[in-house]
């Protein structure tokens, strides 16, 4: 066979078609010529969706607790913001009572039991979201026994640049996820990775590993990615204030200090968590209450069950006692003016002030979000190591 | 602060209703009480979707070239297909015009520029699709240099089980996709991770490492991982027979050569590719013609472009002299019936012939699909090492 050059050519446009027909979604984007979202220069954004046959379509986004209504220009169904906040929202369209993503915007991630699509305005707040030209740190889904649970289980975890060439010893933050998420969630809604990055790029982070396990100690991994298969997420629940995770902890520390360059001594171990996390941070901190010098609450809940009589709970007064006592650099917490755990966050800050326990206080605006806890990650790590 | 239950319980209904009403998906599931898909002992697959004001509701899978229409039953729009051969399935539904993966199934992948719902089915062939209770390997996003690129980019390598505690140094597989993909599409379409795992704890094929590139040479990273950002993903063209893939894979095998425990020889290196890959396969193999004992050439493209007068392309033929002289362990060429470039590889394979190249050539029903692709990898791994 010789090079003929018409006859190659010819091949490479039947690629070209083969691909068009086997994905049908290009051909109605050339047809309809729309592009959704478009994020102006002034952080406006306008949504467009061809759904010529619809009576009815919302946006539901998560810069506003409304959704808002859509108009209908020559079949495509538009919307435009108001100026958003530097930040990474979620949204869906609501089409006649149908809840989908925006067809037109590939980037998607997951909420709980939702997949969403989201975008990125630009600002400030935001540079630290994006990926930018700066050495990249390493993203890894890793097995690792438990033996208190007698199970295997699944982390993410983040080495930070030229981790693998170098021969230097990092500390280790340990990042704890809500009750909604998995070991997936700080990764995708959380940016860490991004914020591990950039941060560390402008010299205002230490190199570091994070360890983000997942801490639904029923689950061996998130939905889809264990034994169980592709089984329908329903709303997760049961294991939540069993005491599990925090009697665990220590086999991921251990296997975290047996298989990475780590340093081992307390100054050089953080932890931090948001919501059920915080509440997991709580406990494990104050259990192994000489283990950690840095301690990071995020909107935490405090314990989520009563009907469980593990000394992680029972004897909670006096693990916080002896964390006390054994001292630490750093006891941060954050929580938003409107989140629903206020009340129990102000009545935690009571009890610390009781026992003349000392800890930094950060109030922000907004309630339970990932946009607070984005936020208090990018606002803790510099403190940290 | 003292544990009050019938307070906390309180906190806890709270948090619940809290994400109820946040996620309104939630909600509309435990109104409807339906469930999609669902697959019966016979793999037939049965799809529902609460869309009271839809006129007209298809599903389109890749079990069928035809889109097919949904039967509407209470506001519910439910098809039930056949029995469905053993493998993971893509699919959308089309409501009045609109495609939209399916709200009540969160497992997506995206395929060049669309993302879709899937299953798998049960069976023999999907066994090694699916997670089982085996050993698992880590699989990682790491960055590289590339000098002949003049930029890092990003690839994914999974590490055998056990990789990390040992000393054993593995054998490598280098694995490329095709023109639609990236450096995530052997992780998502192909299962290649679950593949290895499944095989390597079944003893059929021996512990390595994968390494699955970049191979659009003007991108760093997958759509949305790299500095470009969220851009709306067209038809990716650009990239394809400029050489650049061929010329600067030397500093992948270097690079992975030195930073992970691998056996540094010819007959411990593989490299394989599907369709674009394919080509990149069969050119590398040649051009680096005493660096791989074991090629695999899955539906392979032959050269893409003409006008490129690269010595990776001019002096193919006495590159490929070489490495016929040169020795190796495997050629193995696979393709299906029906597959659009199934002329391209008769043409190829007389091309082997006439200089007594020997290959090992397996021909499988249907086309140009990841089902094949999948199915060659299975078939190929026992083969290596």
């Amino acid at each position: 066979m010789q090079y003929k050059p018409n006859r190659l050519i010819g091949i490479f446009l039947l690629f070209v078609l083969s691909y068009a027909t086997a994905q049908e979604n290009i051909g109605q984007r050339e047809k309809v010529k729309i592009t959704s979202p478009l994020i102006d220069q002034q952080d406006q954004v306008t949504f467009n969706l061809f759904a010529p046959e619809a009576k009815e379509v919302f946006v539901q986004g998560n810069w506003n607790d409304k959704k808002q209504e859509m108009k209908k220009v020559d079949g495509v169904w538009t919307l435009t913001t108001e100026a958003l906040q530097s930040d990474l929202y979620l949204y869906s369209f609501i089409v006649d009572q149908v809840k989908i993503q925006d067809p037109l915007n590939i980037y998607q991630m997951r909420d709980v039991n939702t997949n969403f699509s989201y975008f990125i305005t630009g600002g400030n707040q935001s540079k630290a979201y994006t990926i930018n030209d700066v050495a990249h740190g390493t993203v890894s889904k890793r097995w690792y026994a438990s033996p208190t649970l007698g199970t295997t289980r699944r982390m993410t975890v983040y080495t930070p640049p030229n981790y693998e060439e170098g021969k230097q010893k990092y500390p280790v933050l340990y990042l704890l996820h809500g009750m909604g998420g998995d070991e997936e969630a700080w990764e995708t809604l959380g940016r860490a990775t991004q914020i591990l990055d950039n941060l560390i790029a402008e010299g205002k982070v230490k190199p570091m590993i994070v360890v983000m396990p997942n801490g639904h100690t029923s689950n061996q991994a998130a939905p889809g990615e264990s034994a169980k298969g592709l089984y329908p997420v329903e709303f997760m629940l049961p294991d939540v204030g069993t005491s599990d995770m925090e009697r665990s902890f220590i086999d991921i520390i251990q296997f975290v200090e047996s298989n990475y360059r780590v340093k081992k001594e307390k100054a050089s171990r953080a932890i931090a968590g948001l919501s059920m996390g915080g509440s997991h941070t709580l406990f494990i901190s104050s259990y192994l209450n000489n283990y950690f010098d840095y301690v990071g609450l995020f909107s935490a809940a405090f314990r989520l069950r009563a009907n469980n009589e593990s000394p992680v709970y029972t004897e909670f007064e006096s693990n916080l006692e002896r964390q006390k006592k054994n001292g630490y650099k750093l006891y941060w917490i954050g929580m938003g003016k409107t989140d629903f755990l206020y009340k129990i966050g102000e009545d935690y800050r009571k009890k610390l002030d009781a026992i003349q326990m000392p800890y930094t206080y950060r109030e922000s605006e907004g309630g339970h979000t990932w946009s607070n806890w984005r936020l208090y990650l990018t606002e803790f790590l510099p403190q940290l190591f």
